[in-house]
Parts: C-alpha cells; structure tokens; sequence
C-alpha cells in the first residue's frame, strides 16, 4: 500500500515541534535503541521526578548536586540561595557567559533479573539535558519560576500558600536551562538471556519499583482547624 | 563532672576510622548543619539506591549519566561497556591518570510543605563522592566488582545466577572510585515557617515519599518450574 510508505516518511522527518534535534551530545554510544527526542515524553518524565541532579565544573573537576528545579514550557528552572557556588557562576546573563550544566533526572522502574549476572539490569526512564545555565534576574520570570518551582513538589500548591515577599526573593537565586539539547532514555521490558541460558534453573523476570505517598503528617503547630486540602488527599 | 569534659574531647575528635575527613569540596556552602561524614550512615544511602548519578568532564562540559553502582567497603565499582566514553577516559590506572568523577545518590523522603513558598523543602537523604576512577583490570578484583554490582540490586542475586564467563567478562568494563572524599547531606522533620506565618490557613506539614516494590514478572520464557526464590519473595 502507497500509504504505508507515507507513513514512514512522515515518522522519519519529525515535526520540529515535537521533538528535540540530536546533537553529537546526545546521542548514545550504547543502546541507542533506547533513546528518544520526543517532547511529551522529556516532559513527563522531568515532571514526575522531584529532584534532578545538577552537574558542573569546578576548578576543572565535575560537580553533581541534587536539587529542586521546575519546568515552565520548554525552561527549566533551578532553585538555590544568592550564596551558592553554581549561581553565582552562572553570573546574569548579560555580563557573564553562563554556566555549563548537564541536568538529569532518572526514575527506577524495575529490577531485570536475567539467568545470567551480565544481562541484569533496570528498567528506568531518564533524561539528559546539556546546556548554560544563566541566573533569572527578571522579577516577573523569577516570580513565574518560584510558582513553577514549587507546583513541581506538589501541582497547585503555589496557589495555597504564601507567595515570596521582597525579602525572600531578594535571598533566593534561581538559574534557568533551556530545553534544546535532550534526550531521553528508556528501557522496558523483561530480561534478554542468551538462548542457551534460558533453561538453567534460575528465576529470571522483573521486581517492579513503585514509588509511591504516605499518610500527610502535619505540622507539630498545625492549627487543627485547617484541614487537608484535597489536592493533597487525592496525591 | 570530669568525665562530661573528656566525652566532650572524644567527640571532637572523631576515629578516624568512622568518619571521613572533610575538604574544601565536601563542606557545603548552604545547610553545614544537615552534613554528616559518618561512614556508616554514607554506606546505607549508598546500599539503598538502585542508580547513582555520575559526573564527569567532557570536553571541558560536565556530563551526568545514570548508572549501576556497587559497594565493597570503601570502595564503589561502576559498571559500563568496555567502548563507552567515560571508561574509556579512566585508563587502566597505569597509562592514565584516571578520570575525576563525582558519584552523587538522593533519596527523596518526603515533601515539605510550609506556610510559605520560600521555605517549601524535601526532606531526603544524599552522598556526594569525589575523586578520580579508574579502570578494574585485576580479573580477581573484576569478578569481586561484577558481583557486588548485581548483589546491589538484589542482595543475594550474584549467587543466583549464571557468573560471567570469559567473553562477558571481556566486553565489561568496571571503574572503581575509592570512598575518601566523601559526604552524606540529610534533612528531616517538618516545615520550618516564619513564626509570623503560623497562623496563615494553609496547611502545613510532610507528605511522605514512599518506595516499595511490586508483584515480580517473571519472564516470558520462564519454565514455569522455576519458583520464586525467597530472598525474592522477601523485598
């Protein structure tokens, strides 16, 4: 059928908009058959995660850090004081270069357990973006970011707590990543044992990982009059 | 009393051999209170994560991947193929200098919801490593390294399952990092408001983060003689 090659053509040549372009970066050098560039997919897997993990360089050697980011769009956002060492080499934008970053964020999905130990694995799903980095020096982006910032941790909280006052913002320095070099990585699926292993006497399938709430414990001054919310109830 | 003096001393003076000495790199900038160099609290961060996050310079850009790790005493392996770029980099611990790396772990443990945007936090428990890897060449110490990484996964595993055989083994490459240069971060416990805010209508408080695991899958191809192992059944 004429429309089956259409259809390839079409799946060949993505649509700018929905995915990102790879770079010498961003393409593996293993498993490249697990790799994506697809928007929805980068997007959904930064915004489950709570922290991503932040890497610089420091006097010539790597830096990784954990920490609270938030995503606005194609922008990430990441939060941390005015004092902190990757924020102020980020400098603001206009009289400094920017700092190079590489931003990941991974979940753990499953543990692959083969007959043998070399096909042992996980099944996660991460995300890589490299990029500069430059300190949000706008008050009405840095303002947006903080909202962003703190509906990562729990969607709708910015709107049911109280917003920054000069003071704080003042303290809190944030530094903004564009998504444009990213990719994405994903495994699934069960053990690849080699043919001839597959009949030794050894359990062999995938654990999966669950992330999961518990119980809200409020605060020791909680007013017992507040009650949860139900965007909390229903986490 | 005497004696409160000499308990006082003792403290200050940590054995060398429970603790890691601080540097330059380990002391946080931000939150030197939620610090910890003990070696027993930096091992059990470390055996409860599945992944680690590892850094390294590219070109004069930082990388972050994540990856499998494993631990014997004070020592992590990192597992790879023998063609991927950073263990490439590390050398055989003779030709090269090796590679500087930073190995970070997080745990996140709950979401910390406060009055007030700016103090909103996670508690969470994290390592961050420092130091130069190197390749594992010792085929005894290869092996010893290819079992702790699958015993990481699931303890018990190594002993389950098919071992390397000579192939396998030389198409795996293993970078070891020595735990020196080494700290655990940890925060805990509930939102620290403004004591002006405490009587604003938000509720406030923890919301647990929760791990666990689910039904194991076996594999599609398991003969269905092979029952579950206990140590399996047990997570």
């Amino acid at each position: 059928m004429s429309a089956a090659a259409d259809t390839s053509t079409v799946s060949e040549t993505h649509a700018p908009d929905d995915t990102y372009t790879p770079t010498d970066r961003t393409v593996p050098t293993r498993s490249r058959q697990r790799a994506s560039y697809d928007k929805e997919l980068v997007h959904s897997i930064l915004d489950e995660a709570y922290v991503c993990h932040l890497g610089f360089v420091r006097d010539g050697a790597p830096v990784v850090l954990p920490t609270l980011f938030g995503r606005v769009g194609e922008r990430l956002y990441v939060h941390g004081s005015t004092g902190s060492r990757p924020l102020r080499a980020a400098g603001d934008g206009t009289s400094a270069p920017g700092l190079p970053v590489c931003l990941t964020v991974t979940h753990v999905d499953g543990l692959v357990l083969a007959r043998s130990a070399f096909h042992h694995s996980l099944n996660y799903r991460s995300v890589v973006v490299h990029g500069t980095a430059h300190q949000v020096t706008d008050p009405e982006e840095l303002r947006t970011a903080l909202d962003a910032l703190v509906d990562h941790v729990v969607p709708g909280r910015s709107a049911d707590s109280r917003p920054g006052n000069a003071k704080e913002l003042a303290a809190t320095a944030v530094i903004r990543l564009d998504l444009d070099e990213v990719s994405a990585k994903v495994r699934t699926g069960g053990p690849n044992d080699d043919p001839e292993d597959l009949a030794l006497p050894y359990w062999s399938g995938v654990i999966p990982v669950q992330g999961g709430h518990g119980t809200p414990v409020p605060a020791d001054d909680l007013d017992p009059s507040v009650a949860l919310p139900g965007y909390l109830a229903a986490l």
